[in-house]
This record gives structure tokens, C-alpha cells and sequence, in this order.
């Protein structure tokens, strides 16, 4: 259960885990690791640990819990997209840690549908923001980043766009630290100016996407940002629970938090592995 | 009351108020530090040590306490500002030291409102001095400087301009020393363009609010920059007392010059927590 | 056989295969050195050692084997591109590793059918990927790169495109590590837009070369990548018994998979020197 | 006296002075430090020491004289421009060192006024040559790169022309040396057009500002020129009388060549700290 | 005769002769330096060592033989061309060693007929190949580099072109490594263009020239390049029997191979220092 | 004598001076170091020594000749040049080393009419070269690079185009070197424009003015380039014999070759201070 919880997870990363496990098991004097420690564990070596002590205003709170529930809804509804492990709105942990970097030297390729899926998501909590606090904050700018970048990449790495299948710029190393610093321009300008069309095309209509999730699902969204507002943190059982219009109570928080997040899935134990390559369905919002 | 007075401090800035407080009451050779000593060691740490002793001509401190008092007035009256703890024309010592640096690492996030309103009180010194003086003088480039930043950061970095949820531009850092060196361009010509326009049009939006600001309460601005004048450092009772037009002698200068500086304002306690994020108001010029 | 199997190996890489094939040996206690164990070897040097190990999801192989089936059917059809050795869809062994570097201090040079073969060669794998599995992944963006870089040296270096024979820009050198960092641009906005012009002119004509190749071989195409799929590699004379229509069963796999994969060449000796520099034929897809 | 003639000297300043107006008696046996060994000593710390074995052509004298003539008689004519302390022909020594700096982190500030009058000054010089020469010459080159540099700081820093209150570009800086190194170009090549052209108009404007005070003014600029011609240099007494038509014989050298060299001003002992923060004029030469 | 065939020969470069020359007699055991001995040792110091162990097919070598050709026929129809010494397909030896570098801080100085030759002779290779071989290889990107520098130079640095007589663009040098790094671009857009436009106006002309050149003498190029395919290299002499439609036999190998290798000259010793600056001739090819 | 023949030599120039004369003096033997040692020395340190063994072929020998003959003209035409100490062809020796660099730091100052008459000069070369050999050659591309850097400066630095009284760009220096590495272009591509065709209209109106020069004076021209070209160096009062049409053989070598070299001047005692600021004749030729 927990190697199911646990996907790319090195060796060391799994002895962490248990390094975990048995001190938050000794924290409490319990002479046994239990199951729950391993839980817990796992949420700290997957989003770091919680800041409780940290003092945060209401107001941000439920800025951040809608924030927080844009990407969760759009991450349920947009086919193809990773599985959402956990939620939170305790600082430090951001339970939809999405694509932190595509992973150039492995060998695991994502499709064109799996990364306009992702910067959809990533605009998921702008528009929440907007749509229900009538407010926009800086607190977007990081996912902002991510997802021009993703969609830069799509247009000028990936041969994903009208631009074709070339590639334009070359990077540039700091060769001593690996850092790259620039993005060395071998095109003309009239590329460039091509290049922002596309790059913007492809953002604006997967912030349309997502915007259109938000708004037919408007009453699943204050259901998931309200009790993350009350519990501040909801594991992939109680998610699907409320999406699925039922009563948080009744799940048991040890059953399963790992790829079973889906409440219409069937045969869990077979399908994670599936999804990482669907039909290309143009780009348009789909239900799940 | 320290506590309230002093957020964001840490342990160390603490150590530091504390220590400073013991010099000043062993200054006077006095036996307990009192609150008073608390007050003025509060007042250095936050604005730096006085500088009495440079010499400034007589029309310079008017020009000086024109520039503050146009910053203080457009800080009282722009909705879910900052709170202002005191103004002072000593040199050395800036009562409005407003948003120095937008803490990015941090979780703290800031609304569209808000910066709109940090970059209206940065144009009131410059407006303050054009409208009373008839003149303007190089006092306000570092004003402008962080207004451009700002209004820059806000399309190029927050996606809260027309330019749409997109990033422009790519920091480079120096790495030994950490401190950005250039903004790397990696975009065409045409964005250039577009990114220059939504600059200009957000300050100059908030130029002519602050300038509304100002024109409306000419009164108010003239008595609290010739009060500055005349006692070289105002706090925020006084302040209010000022725009309440009430007469400044009977304020008590220890009751507490932390929070509580809007004179409406009924329950100090819960609201100094509260108007971090508002509902926006598109930018227009409320009365407080 | 080894000899003529291992073109462009240095003593040293020689060395090496021997010293493989004889550890492959001793790996089963043989006493001899069989030519089994050279022609493992050979592949380990060529493409780099298995790495069965590492988990892909069937999906993933799936997309693997299309992506590979194409490079090499259209390798196959266009003329004068090197011989096929082995296509495998085993992590860490890419079995069409075409033209890495062109080698530039060498004497051996490069016609322009030549190149232009690679470049359709290099569009193979995503319009397999996109024709059967009606998906386009990041898989393809080293292909990418690659064709975008040998189209960009045909306009700038070799003077191999309608700009003429001239050269445009500079490369710049790290001295130290001699590296290339960045090509210095001597050339106006107006050349740029030009150079642009044909680069992609050139990309987008042999990617419909390729694409034609691929459409009127489907079914040999499906064969191939289903094949591949089965048997995770395949040799020189297995591929050509698939797209001879024959089956594969009858192969001996230690005949020779060298220079002899192309099923309807009569005499291999003499004719592996030949094809290097063909006719020109325009660019258009020629069945072999 | 000496305080009021070395305003901003630092404590070390005046020491230098001191030693050097020690050095002056000593140099011809007396025992006593005279007021006039302190007045050489001024002279050579504010304008450096002279270089009187330096063999200059009569004709080049003649070019110096006008050039140093021409920004005296703008410097009178102007308002709010720092008072004139003495005039040299002299190599190396330079007497109307006008704003070398502009000292940033100091907390006096320039207004708007003084800026243009600086660039009238520095214009003076160049005006002067091609009015009673004839004739330009490369002496001007430092006075208008300074200009240059006075008035984009106008534009692109302070605020303080048609493109509003925004700041324009980033510095650059070698870190370990402290030396702007570049002018990082942050905004589009539009932006570039427009700073461009208010540049040009502010210089433009001063020009022919100054080139109407010279112009109205060409029977004392000459008797200016020649009488520095002849005497080699001229103090602010001196210089005030040349102005007003007197004779240049009665004048005591000792009296006082600080502050006082308006003739026109009464209380000379209170008026040198007011003219810093004038009414704005709208940049017209206005008679003194 | 020696002396005669080694033009610029440094003493150093005659001792590394002499020493080679030396070396070759020792490798047959000869007690006496021949006359051949030296010849080998001149063109090994002139071309460098032969590699005729390296493989090369025979269709690369017919490729690199009428290259080779095209060069040598040009190099002879040219007027005012540097005489051509040798000719040779073996690897590593290149014959046609034509103005590797225009030696800048030499006195020596080339007319613009001269620099033009130069240009139509590097054309030639590549208009060989294309002529006879209906094909076009990488192998001309360094003539094609060499001819682009060439008509740059012409436009940028010697004042050759309609550009007039000015100089742009500054070179950058590391200074410690002494290696030009780049270019400093110090002239507009514009000019830009227009250097492109001068730059391949002087190329295309001169590729047109060439190609005139070997149209009109294919009987020649044809017999050039197969005996050269068949001796794998020839010398002066044969070149000038070859292209007089002479048999090769009656050449005696050691008569002299270095300046008379015009066929047509009568006078070779008061000839060779006397071509170097020709009336002009528009550019035009003129039979020698 | 030889004082009037060295200005600007520093103490150590003149040290040197008489060293070389009595290494001239010794080489003969002589017991005394008579007047013609100290001229043979001058020669040496002003123009470097002689270089008599290199081996010029006679047609690089007479464009040479008219090379220098052509900037000796234009040299004497061109009214407030420095005047003409000596012409040579004798390699590594140029005597007409024209304003090498325009020493900034130093109080001399050059008018207008002074620097269109180097760019003149600078010109005459090339022109000589065109007009009486039907050939241009690289030999003049120093004279041009200097003739475009002293326009730029013009333009650029000195205020003295239709620019106006700005600088344009920044020099950028190498701190640890002293050697300036770019020039930073701080103004925009419209400016770029404008500042290109000052650049080309300076330097072709002096390009025309030289080529008016010399055709008027074809006959002098010719008359001194072959003096030149028999002689290999001719002194002041030979060049001024020649221009005069008088015989050479009459001179006396040693009279004076310093400041005395224009004809038809009577005081050369008083007139060699003078030229150098004269009244402006629009950059038109002009009748010495």
C-alpha cells in the first residue's frame, strides 16, 4: 500500500520514509510503527513539513483554501492528469505539487493532451481566486511561471504548435553550477513575435478551460474550499467524497490515499498505469 | 503593545528593540526602562538612527514635509493600505517606508488592490510637491523607481494587466552574490511594446488617483505637512487627529502608535488582522 | 564480419568490444569467446548497455515502438541513409543513433540527399506516433532539436539552401572547455528572417517526405511496431523479412546484421562504400 | 569667512586646507598663516593645483578664455544656479566645477529648475567659441556628455519629462568595483524613440536658452573673456564687476570670493541657502 | 630553386626543410641529400604529411578530385592569382592552400582584383561538384566560410564595395588568449542590411564568374580531375601540360615546380613579383 | 633645432633621442655627434627604424609611393594641419603619422576644421591609389578605419553633426586592463540610423574634397610619388621643392626639416603656433 503511495521513489527516498515513520512513532512512545505513521510520513517527505506555528490571517486562509480547491477541481476533471494525492492549506505544504520540472534525461514522455491538462490546472487557482473572492493576489505567480513556461516549451521545444515540428533558441549553461542562465535567441524577431502568439494562445485557451470546470461546477468548489478551510488538509478519499455530493464522516483516513482518487474508476490496481497516454480530445474540457 | 506595534519582527529584532530601549534609559540615567524608552527604540529600529545634526536649508525640510505628507494622506484614504505608525521629516528616518521589497519566498500574497494602492501613496510625495510647491525636484525618483517595479512586477510576473496569466522575461542572477543582475528578455519586440503600454497605463492611473486624492482634501494636506514642518516627526494618533481636524495637543504620545491609525475605525483588535485582502474596486480613488 | 560491422571504430574502441564480449563470456562460464558474444558486445558499444530493470508502462511502449518503427521504415526508403543495424525499444538502447555529430575536422564529408535523408529520417518517430496512436509526445523533441540544427547548418554553414553559397554567424567558443556558447549573430534582422524562412522550408518539406513514406507503407509500419513491441529488438535481417512480408521465424540470428539490411541489394561487399554520394533526386521520397 | 566659501567640505577637507594654506607660508618664510595663504589653499583643493609650465598656444588661451566666459555668464544669468567662486584659465584647474554628481544617496535633492539651468551652463562654453570664434572645438565634448547625462537622467530617472513619472532602464554594476558598468535596457524599442527625443529636446532647449543669454549679453561675455585673457583669473568680486560695467581695479582680492557674487543681492549672509527650491519658470532664460 | 619555391620561408622554416629533407634521405639510407629529397620535403612542410593509410571510398575521393580541380582551373584562369604549386587528393594534403589568413600587420597589401580571384577560386570546388558530380557535399563549407569573411572584409574593413570608404563594426578580442570573440556591432539596422546585400552581391558575383569559368573549359576539368583521381596529385607542370592538352609523360617530376606554372610566361624570374597588383578588370573573368 | 623638431617629447623621448644619435655617432666611428646623427635619430624615434632587408616587389613599392605621396598633398592642401615632417616608402617608417589618437585627458583641444582636415588626409591615400594606378588595394584600410572613428567621434562624442550637442553610447572599459571594450549603445535604432548617415556624409565630403585636391595637382602628384619612388624618402624642403616645381638637388639636408615645410610661408618662427584654431571654411578645399 504505502509502494503504491509512493511512484519514482528512490531507495533513500523510501528510507526516509521509514526514518519518518519510526520517529513519529517514538514522538508518541508507541513501541510499534503503525500504519498512520507511514501516513504521515509520506505526506512530510512528499510536501514538506507543516508550518503550524506560522500566523496566518483569516482572509489569506480563505484566499488560499479557494486557491488551493481551483487546482484540485481542475485536476479531477481534466482527463489524463496525475492522480491528486492530498490538499492542504498548511503552509509549507502544497498538496498539488504539479510537474515541478518535466524530466528532460528520463526516459517517461508526456503528450500534448497531459501538458495543456497541467497548465490548466495551474490556472485553476487564479480563477477560483476571482471567481469567488472577486480578488486576484500575487499568490499565482509562481504557478503563472510554470505554465508559460510549460507552454513555451511546448512551442519551442516539443514541436507542439502551429510553429511546427523545429525547435527555436538554445540554451545556455553556467557550466560550473549547471544553472542555465539564458535562452541563447538564434531566430529573427518576426519568430519571436510568432512564438509569444502561440505561447499565449496556448495559456489564454486553457485558462478558458479551466475557467469553464470552475463555473459548471461551481457548488462542488465552495463545498471542497469550505471544509479545507475547516480541516486544512483533505487526503484523495475525502476529495472524491465530496465531489461525489457524500458526507466526509464516513471514510476511514487510512483506507487508501494513493492512485484510487478517481470515484468512477473500478479496477484501481490496473489502471494507474494507464493513463499517462490518451486519446488527444483537441484541448477542450472534458468530464471525467 | 510592542507585540502589536512590531509584526514581522523576529527574536533577533526583538533582542535588538529591547537592547536599545536599556541605552536610551541608561542615556538619562534612569533605573527602569520605561515605555517611552520602548517608543523610541521602536522608532529606530524601524526608520534608522536620527541624523539632527546635517544641515538642511529651511526650503528643503518644506519640500521634504510636502513630499511625506503627500505620501501619508493618499496611504490614509487608499483602501487596505498599510497602516502608518508615524511620518517624520528628520533626515535618515522615512515614517512611510512602504512595501520595501515584495517578499516573494514568502507565503504572504498581496491583491491587485493592494499594490495598486502602494503604488498611489509612492506618486503622492511627487504629486504633494508639484501641487503646494510648484516645483518638482529629484526627491521622488526612488518613488518612481519602485512604482515602475511594481506596476512592471504586477504585468510581467502576477498576470494582472491585459497582457493576460503570463510570465515576461526570465531573472539572471549573479550567483556567488544572489543579486539579480538583468532581466532576461525572452520575448519579441511587439510584447515589448505591449508590456511598456500596461506599465505606463497603471502608474499614471494611480498618478491621477493619488492627484484626486490630494486635490480633494488640499486642507488636510496643507495643515499636516505645516504640522511636519513644525515638529519634525508626527505619530498616528497625531496624524489622525490631524485629518480628523481635530487640535493635536491633547493626543497622549504613548497610548499607542501601532495599529489603531484610522480614526473611524471601532474595534482596533480584530480589524488590523482583516484588510489584507478586499474586495477590489478597480482601482478608483474610495474615500476611506 | 566484426570488422565490417564496427565502420569508424578506433583501436580503442575495438579493445573495448573485445574486452565486452569476452566479460559476456565468462558471465556464463564459458571458455570460449563465441561470436554470440561479439555481436552482444558490438550492440552494448553501439547503443549503450540495457537497463531492463527501469519500469514503463505498456502505454509508453506502445508509443516507444511506433516512435522507433518510424525512424526506421523511413530509414529504410530513403536513399543513400546509413544502413539500419537494430532498432530496440529497451530503455538507455536507441538502435537508429543517426548522425550524433557530423564530424567536421574530418575529411568525410556529406551530401546534401544525404542530409536531407536524415532530417526525414529524424521526422519519422512523431508522425508515427501521431498517424497511429493519434497523439504527439515530448518524446520526439531531440529529434527535433536535431533536424532543426542540421537544416540551420544547411543555410548557414554549407551554403545548401536558396541564401546561396555563404555563411552566416559566428560560433563562439568557451576557450577553456571548448565548448560552443553561444553563435554570434553578424548578419542583419532582414538575413534572420530569411534564414528562418529556409530552416523551416527545409524541416517542413521532409517531414512531408516522411510523412508520405509512412502513409503508403501502414501496414508494413503496423507490422513493424507491433513486432518490435513482441520482441522489444529486432535486427538488420528481421526488419527486412518484415518488410519483405516474410516471416521472421526463419532468421538466423548470428547471420550477419551489419551492412547487408537491405533485403533486394545483391552483392553487400562492394556496395556499402557506395551510397554516399548519390544523384540528387530532388528531395522527393524514393523507394529504394 | 573660510567656513562660508567651502560649504560641504568634511572635517578632512579642511585640514587638507588648512596644510595647505600652512604649506603657502611656509613656501615664503612667514611666520604667520595669512588669510591670503588660505584663500590660495581653497583654490587649489576646489579647483586643483595649477600647471602653469604647460605651454599652450595664444590662440588656444583665446578658446579657453571664451569657452570659460560663456559658462560664467550663463551661470549668472540663470536662476538657482550654484554662485560662480572664480574662473581660470589655468590648465587644471577648472573653476566652474558645476554638479560633477549628482549625490544620489544624499538626501538634498535638485529640483527640476536647477537641472536645466545646469544644462544651460554646460552649454555656455560651447556657444561662446562658435558666437566669438567662429570656430568648435573638442574642449566642449566633456560639457556635453554631461548634459546628455544631466537631461536622460531627467527622463529616465527622475520623472521629470513628457514620458512621466516612470523610470526607464536598470544599472548595471561590476560588483566588486562599484563602477556602472551598463545601462540595462529593460523597455522596447518605442520607449527607446521617445526617451530619445525628450533627450534631445531638453538639450535643445537649454541650448538655445543659453545662446539667448549670450547672444543679449556680447559686450560683457568679451570684456569677460578678455579680461580673463589677460589676468589668467577672475574671482567672483571680480567677475560681478565685469558684469556690472565697473571697473575691475578697486576690487580687494580678500574680501570675500565665497557666496556673495550676485551684485544685484542685498543680504548675501542669508539669501545662499534659499535659491535651491525656486518657483518652477518653465525653463525660459529669466534676467537674474 | 629551392629558394624560389619557398616564397615567405622564415629561417626557421628553411632549417625544419633541410631537417626534413634530411630525414627522408636517412629513410632510404641514401649517404647524399638529393634534389627529390627536398621537393618531398617541400610539399610536406607546404601541405603536411600525407594520411594514405586513412580509408576513403572511391566515390568520396571522385568527389574530392573534381573539388580539387575546380579550385586548380579557377586558381589558373584568374588573373593575378597566387601561382599554383601543387595539386593533391590524398588526405590531410591540401593543395590549394589559397590565402589562409590575410596577414593584417604585414606591409604586404592585396589589390580588390586580387581578393576577388580569391573568392572565384574558392567558388570553385563546390561549382566542380555540382557541374560534373550533380551533387553538392558539406566539404565546400570552409571555402564557403573563407569567400563570406573574404567579401566581408572587402565591405567592412577595406572600403571595397558601395558602402564606401568606412570601416564597420570593431573587433572584440579576449585579450589575455588573443582570440577575436565577436564582432562589436556599432552601426544601425539599417546599415546592417545594406552590409548584407554588399556582401552577397560580391560572393554571387564572384560564384558566377567561377562557374563561366569551368563551363567554358569542362573538356579541360574533366581530363584535370580524372588524372588526378588516377596520380592523386600532380604538380605545377602537370597541371599547365594537362590544361595545354599535352600528354602527362614527357614532365620531368623535378624540373620546377614553383612559380613558372603558367604555361604561357617566358620569363619567370622577373614575372613572379610582378602580378600583384593588375590593372582592374571589373571582376570579369579574363582568360591568363 | 631640434627642439622646434620635437614637440611633445617628454624628458625620457629626448634622452632617448641623443642616445640614438651617439649609437649613429659610433657606428661610424665618428668622434663627435654632429647634426646629422640627431636628424637620423629624430627619424628613428618618430616613424621606428627602417626595415631596408624586406623584400617589396616593385609594383608594391610604387603603390606605396603614391599611397603616401597622395596623403602628403592633401596633407599640404588642407589648410591647419599639422605640418608634414618627412614621407617615406622605407618599410615599418610612415611619416605622415597623423593624429594617432586624440588625447583625451589632455587640456589640447582640435577645432572642427582640424579633424575634416585628417579625415582628408586620411583619404588621400586610397585616392592616389585609384586615380594613378587604376587599383585599390587593403593598404588603406587603417587610414579608413581611423577616418570612420574620427567621424563617429564627431558625431557621436564632440557634438560637431547635424546631431546636434548630445553624446550617443558609453564607452565600456576592461577596469583591470585600461582598453576599452564596447561601445554600450544606450539610444535607439532610429538614432542608430541617423548617427550611420552623419558617420558616411563626413567622411564622403572629405572623401571628395581630398579626390578635388589631387586631381587639381595631378602633375605635383605624379612628380612627387616618383621622387618618392627613386629617393624612398623625402624631408619638408624636398616635398616643398617639388610642390613648388622646383629642383631637388639644390637642398641642403640638414637646413631644417621641422616646422618650416609650407612654401610659401615667410616667419616660420611665429606662424607654426597659430594654425591650429583657424576660422572655419565649411570643409571646403582650400588653397594653402
Amino acid at each position: 500500500m504505502i509502494a503504491r503511495g509512493t511512484p519514482g521513489f528512490t531507495g533513500a527516498d523510501l528510507a526516509n520514509l521509514v526514518n519518518e515513520a519510526a520517529l513519529n512513532a517514538a514522538r508518541y512512545n508507541k513501541k510499534l510503527v503503525a500504519m498512520g505513521d507511514f501516513e504521515l510520513a509520506k505526506d512530510k517527505v512528499l510536501m514538506g513539513a507543516e508550518r503550524k506555528s506560522m500566523v496566518i490571517s483569516n482572509e489569506e486562509k480563505r484566499v488560499t483554501a479557494y486557491h488551493e480547491a481551483g487546482h484540485t477541481l481542475v485536476g479531477l476533471k481534466v482527463p489524463n492528469a496525475d492522480p491528486v494525492h492530498k490538499v492542504t492549506i498548511i503552509p509549507r505544504g502544497m498538496a498539488l505539487v504539479v510537474t515541478q520540472q518535466l524530466p528532460e534525461g528520463d526516459r517517461h514522455n508526456y503528450s500534448q493532451e497531459y501538458l495543456l491538462g497541467q497548465i490548466a490546472i495551474l490556472m485553476g487557482g487564479r480563477i477560483a481566486e476571482e471567481t469567488f473572492l472577486n480578488s486576484i493576489t500575487t499568490g499565482a505567480s509562481n504557478d503563472i511561471e510554470r505554465a508559460t513556461e510549460l507552454a513555451r516549451a511546448m512551442v519551442c521545444e516539443y514541436g507542439m504548435s502551429e510553429m511546427g515540428p523545429l525547435t527555436f533558441g538554445k540554451k545556455e549553461e553556467q557550466i560550473f553550477l549547471g544553472r542555465e542562465i539564458a535562452q541563447h535567441r538564434d531566430f529573427s524577431e518576426d519568430t519571436a513575435i510568432k512564438i509569444d502568439e502561440q505561447v499565449k494562445k496556448i495559456v489564454t485557451f486553457q485558462f478558458d478551460r479551466a475557467k469553464a470546470i470552475i463555473e459548471e461546477n461551481r457548488d462542488i468548489m465552495v463545498r471542497l474550499a469550505e471544509c479545507l478551510l475547516e480541516r486544512e488538509s483533505l487526503d484523495g478519499v475525502e476529495i472524491r467524497r465530496i465531489v461525489a455530493g457524500l458526507p466526509l464522516d464516513e471514510s476511514t483516513p487510512l483506507s487508501d490515499g494513493g492512485d484510487e482518487d478517481r470515484p468512477q474508476l473500478k479496477e484501481p490496481s490496473t489502471k494507474p498505469l494507464k493513463p499517462i497516454l490518451p486519446p488527444i480530445t483537441g484541448g477542450n474540457p472534458a468530464p471525467a
